[in-house]
């Protein structure tokens, strides 16, 4: 983040971002200041928002690829957990004046690269300079057939509890980073870092939860509370299996490792948050048809617990984990990232 | 912006904003990551971008109040000179840890009143905290008969050039709110830095626009600078007669006051910005049509020039002022702000 190569706005766009609205009719250019939506007919479109700033979201030596993959992930991926897929997304950024023009083109190579993994493109913004930063917010914005739109606050009591690929690669990934965890004792670590320098958002799940979905979440803040805002939404609280939470074959030979205190490294695991993988519920009666369906796609769907009453049994807590025996596991502290409580 | 009054991000969000989207049925009540709209059978979809940031776009000590009517009024404007009606907004809001309650109270009650002038609400948002800021990005959402979107593209040569309201106001009620002119020098100065603090976005053109307009763009940087924007963007170069401009009974009295400069306060009206208007071109044939239109309007429009072909007599320029007699009127320095160029 250099002084050198310092770009006025109007040639950063022409040079840096017009090329990632390139292709993409309704951006018309980036010359005018709004872009036009023709959404296909019987269609609802689906809008988001996130902000990623420097310090916080990231760190001020990330790498702008890093930067630019997980903003994007971030979006996308509320988008894929309402049952939407993506269309496009507008981009403001507000950076230090300084910020170099290298800078803002290996962001929008990365950017460049992730719209194609998803089929979309840009279809606006705003480049403004500020005191400290850089921030970054995309509003991304998906289509879902009309009334489709998978929401959080409708999952039922008895339904199961699913999610999408495994989780708490990310987290353990930000421990390599960050030296809290040492890469000897992560002898595959470069999978767990990859997790969370290239989020990929889950669309391709989008199908599966248009067919069998009452209710889901994606999985940001960690996954207990993600399961948790679901459950609050939805006026219930949820069991979940602490066996049946999928884990990836890294984190897994971590967990069993002697000395790496499986116990703590679990509940890192379950809420470290940026997992960008998709929580959702289904019937009990889907199960079958929900496990062939998951066949096509490239990453697994685990079946970890279900919904049941408030109340009763589990108390007061949205959220009780079971271990095999039928035992609660007690998680201690916040379940998962809460921006404003550092 | 104390630290007193600290609060939670959930917490803001259910006591500050989602009251915001009350009544709101696009945004779920903010429990979802999301909002879905449903657009009108035949529409298309109009979506632009706009941040505000502390120390750049408005100052430290500004009120929330002011804030939040320019942020809105930057986004809905846009909206407006693409003769789309809003529908909604995303907010975005990465602050300080330590904004106040009550920075946070005032702000969205200033949202409130300004989304009933508009007749929006809030979709969905995210709020975060920052080193640095607070930073504001609205992206708001407007609809548009499908296709008939206005661009600033399509302006052509022979066309008349248009704009609403006064130009000038809110740059002279800047000037006063930053002591560099002295309210006794402007006796309503009430009048012009209301202009400044609480702008509105000229949502009554649209349907005009959409009878007449071949081409339009909001008055952001500078009346100036915006045209040289449509211009360029049309492949044409604008005439502008200095005597059309339409200035205010207060920003007139100013201008004709002795000492005062009028020749460079008029450069500062028409390269000022914020004015919020929107400068539109329309066939000659439909200068009685507009005027007639226009009569249902609260706020004037005025024919201030055309568009001719670029080179020729007015070389390389895109934009000229030519005064009463003809002659042409040079505007030093730049014609509008640009981030970056501080």
């Amino acid at each position: 983040m250099s002084s050198e190569g310092r770009i006025e706005e109007f040639e950063l766009i022409a040079r840096v971002f017009a090329p990632l609205a390139a292709g993409q009719p309704f951006a018309k250019g980036l010359i005018d200041d709004a872009a036009v939506i023709s959404p296909e007919m019987g269609h609802d479109l689906v809008v988001t928002t996130d902000t990623l700033s420097a310090g916080i979201h990231f760190r001020d030596d990330d790498p702008p690829e890093t930067v630019a993959a997980r903003a994007l992930a971030a979006n996308v991926s509320d988008l894929a957990a309402m049952g939407a897929m993506p269309v496009g997304y507008t981009l403001a950024i507000a950076a230090p004046a300084g910020l170099s023009i290298e800078w803002y083109e290996a962001f929008a190579n990365r950017l460049a690269a992730e719209q194609e993994r998803y089929g979309i493109g840009l279809l606006g913004g705003d480049t403004t300079s500020m005191h400290g930063g850089p921030s970054l917010t995309i509003t991304a914005i998906g289509q879902v057939p009309q009334g489709r739109a998978i929401l959080r606050s409708t999952g039922r009591e008895g339904d199961d509890l699913w999610v999408t690929g495994t989780i708490g690669d990310a987290a353990l990934g930000l421990d390599i980073l960050e030296s809290r965890l040492k890469p000897a004792a992560a002898p595959d670590g470069e999978s767990l870092t990859a997790r969370f320098v290239s989020p990929v958002a889950r669309i391709g799940v989008v199908g599966l939860l248009q067919r069998h979905a009452t209710s889901a979440i994606d999985v940001s803040d960690g996954l207990l509370s993600d399961i948790g805002h679901l459950a609050a939404a939805s006026a219930v609280a949820a069991m979940v299996d602490q066996d049946q939470v999928p884990v990836s074959p890294a984190a897994r030979r971590l967990l069993e490792q002697p000395g790496m205190g499986g116990r703590s490294l679990w509940r890192r695991l379950v809420t470290g948050g940026d997992d960008y993988e998709v929580v959702f519920t289904a019937a009990t009666a889907d199960r079958a048809a929900i496990e062939a369906d998951a066949q096509s796609l490239d990453f697994p769907v685990s079946r970890i617990g279900r919904l049941v009453a408030k109340g009763g049994e589990i108390a007061d807590d949205l959220v009780v984990v079971r271990d095999a025996s039928g035992a609660i596991v007690h998680i201690d502290g916040p379940h998962g990232y809460r921006h404003f409580a550092d």
